[in-house]
């Protein structure tokens, strides 16, 4: 306990030679695990725990018996970087395997790991340390940095750059063709614009399992620096997404629309094109965002209005049927009274 | 037509001696065929249809001159039970293909069919006559029971458990690491939490085509029991659904909620982070669901309120143009009254 | 510039002489490429472009100095045209690669290119200049035309049909069952609905990445000729998307619906089983489409009504609290009134 307390500058309540073996949730914890108070949601697990240590908010007081705790300012993080010591990130022998398909063209690294069933076109180049799993694909001219984990059946196309210490969950897509047609009406047909652009996900980034990055149409679609995008995510051509931002399982961003710095998109938010989203603005879950956000909005709601404004809504609409009920007592009330007025 | 009627224990009306070679639907069904009567939105198909036998409820009594008849109190599950005798599951020579990739510190069971291109890493299991298909991926150490069909192109990372009977889609990811960071304003980044829980499919169940349930945290995601996920569904971390729940294409459930059993959640429809879904509720297409949801209830809307109150308010809604204006115009009544009085 | 104008029937207005080697966006065009100019959004960028030559719509007057202009009446499709000049499609050396699997009972034509770790199965047919990309799986005696492209990781299941000049883009999954079951209370279970029908797409056809189209429960789910369907999209058993529809990302549809001819879905879209939406009819972002549709309608909102209806409701709905608190003190005030008349 006290060394780990100590790589996450905590600070010990208890025991601190009790050993840990590993960590787990509050309420599957074991006497020999590690586990973490940040949720109130979670108090009850908290007071029921088994846990041997319990990572805690430093200004949390009660602390009763049971485990040794640990305070630190924030649990969640103290929580991963202990994680993270039990279980570095995953690793192969470094080399291509005999049955992946490397082109002779392509550069990788003599530390990367490419397992059987992986393909590398020609041309493309694969950092040092990089893990390429069975099924990944990376296409002509595409380079991928060091430290990269690329996971079961992923896919990047032709010509995108990938960053350093970047995470490709399976089943996503990077540099599939932007959707853009040009209607030509006397044949008539949608022409395909050809999308000739490219994809940059810039280092740190994590792309979700089932997520789409287009292609843009010219230029690039960016994925900023330490962002993290969930899974079955749209992100569609030309689009710029900012350092640090966060977006949420099933969103969808539109053509040419641009997330600031940290921003946040929930689940299922849908932004049309062409738009900005402000650096720190928050979109709460399944909103419809059709017109630029200022910086450090919180939104909600289709189309998106302030998120507190939101909530009023939310809360009146329920009684729509009622408040139409009442208008048109109030207008028989009303009608009634100059009637009498005339009488 | 007797043989099949007896089958699904129901009733002939007409000629039972009347052989079948196949099934199909009322309107493309020949007079060799067989097929079904259930919703009666398709009673003009009824009419018209040319097939050879028609499964009809027990309760329909004007059956006219054409097909022959049969009476069962489910139409549908008749129906499917008999289209599973014309249709058995798909079945492959048993044994490895020698352009599969399976670790040799993998176990597959004799029995199972695994096709060229697919891979299987070390400690991974494959239970028997299970069938997995080109571009399939099991993980180390995941366990896949029997008779299931691993669709081309799914993915099962590793260290996750797969019951018996359970099928899964093309493009599906099961144990893709859940969305966990934890800010470090430090640095400042989004730290990766390790997801170091697994997943847990059990019987029955069966995945859509790109549909993603992603890892715990720690301990456990589970789909239970005969529950069935349709395409595109997001399930996230640490999310429970329980045994013969039904969840619609494009549907998400946010981390660590919990479904009970028996609940329905329709097409594109969001549920947030750690609540709970009682049992046999029903949540209509695109809801939001934002608190916990009581047994039994069927629930719309977003926020999702109950189904017949949403009905009310989306029947109101559209006026909502002419309720403002109808206000407006009783206030300068009001106002006109009051002149008066005072004058 | 003057051969890429007569190329589009444009007109010159500048240097015809001047040589173009590239296209490109407004923004990042240099002095040797070619851009476009459609919408007025942008009109900023095309005051300072640094493009050598720049499509403009034929009605545009102030043509200031700076590129050479090329007016067309439609400046985005001209783009698409030139882009296709400099841009051809993806192509390969033709035959089959020694790495990927190709059953002895498939029938490759010889100008296709069968890229390694691509698979296709017993009876299956790829015709002319096809180009199949490693991780494509190609089912049992399923059909794909020619000049097709199959994207890395898209999976074909048995028995459907792909027509010529269809693009299948990575992750995409034509054929899964659709999701049918039939419960079955004795046991119980959701009893599994075979799905025997399959997947028809016609001619010209894109299929974006991870979308899902379905196969029949029994007869066909049909795409038609010349539909662009965006990344994510959810194409539900037997349903039939009219010729030149269009359906942005993440919308979905479900089971036996029709959309008509030249249909517009936008992103996020849902549309209810068994219902039709009209030719030409266009749906707006995020709409819950629950009923038929008449042709040429343009609909938004959940559940969906007319769009100018529904900017109006949209316009009206944030004030819904302002309006509750209006209608209560109309109420006092009538009370008021009636309280005095009474005395």
């Amino acid at each position: 306990v006290g060394d780990l307390a100590s790589h996450v500058g905590g600070e010990v309540v208890g025991n601190a030679a009790l050993p840990i073996s590993g960590v787990s949730g509050l309420s599957e914890a074991k006497s020999s695990e590690l586990s973490f108070f940040a949720n109130p949601r979670y108090r009850k697990q908290l007071k029921s725990t088994q846990a041997g240590a319990v990572l805690v908010p430093s200004q949390l007081t009660e602390l009763g018996p049971g485990p040794v705790w640990i305070r630190v300012s924030n649990p969640h993080l103290a929580f991963a970087k202990i994680c993270a010591l039990f279980y570095p990130r995953p690793q192969r022998k470094p080399g291509v395997d005999a049955r992946a398909s490397v082109h002779e063209a392509a550069r990788v690294h003599p530390t990367a790991s490419v397992l059987a069933g992986a393909c590398i076109e020609a041309g493309a180049q694969v950092g040092a340390r990089t893990l390429v799993y069975p099924g990944a694909y990376i296409g002509e001219r595409s380079i991928v940095g060091d430290d990269c984990i690329l996971y079961p059946n992923c896919t990047i196309r032709e010509d995108c750059q990938v960053g350093s210490r970047v995470i490709l969950h399976s089943g996503c897509v990077i540099g599939a063709d932007g959707f853009g047609f040009a209607f030509d009406a006397s044949v008539p047909e949608h022409f395909k614009v050809p999308q000739v652009g490219t994809v940059r996900i810039e280092d740190d980034v994590e792309v979700g399992a089932c997520t789409c990055v287009d292609r843009a149409a010219t230029g690039e679609t960016v994925i900023g620096r330490g962002s993290k995008i969930d899974n079955l995510v749209q992100i569609a051509h030309n689009v710029r997404v900012g350092p640090l931002s966060i977006v949420c399982a099933q969103a969808g961003v539109s053509g040419s629309s641009e997330l600031g710095s940290g921003v946040v998109l929930a689940g299922q938010v849908g932004v049309v094109g062409h738009i900005k989203v402000g650096d720190m603005a928050r979109v709460g879950a399944q909103s419809g965002v059709a017109q630029d956000v200022p910086a450090g909005a919180t939104i909600s709601g289709t189309p998106a209005i302030d998120h507190r404004q939101w909530l009023r809504v939310a809360a009146v609409q329920p009684e729509l049927g009622k408040i139409l009920r009442e208008l048109r007592e109030l207008r028989s009330r009303v009608q009634a009274l100059m009637d009498k007025r005339e009488a």
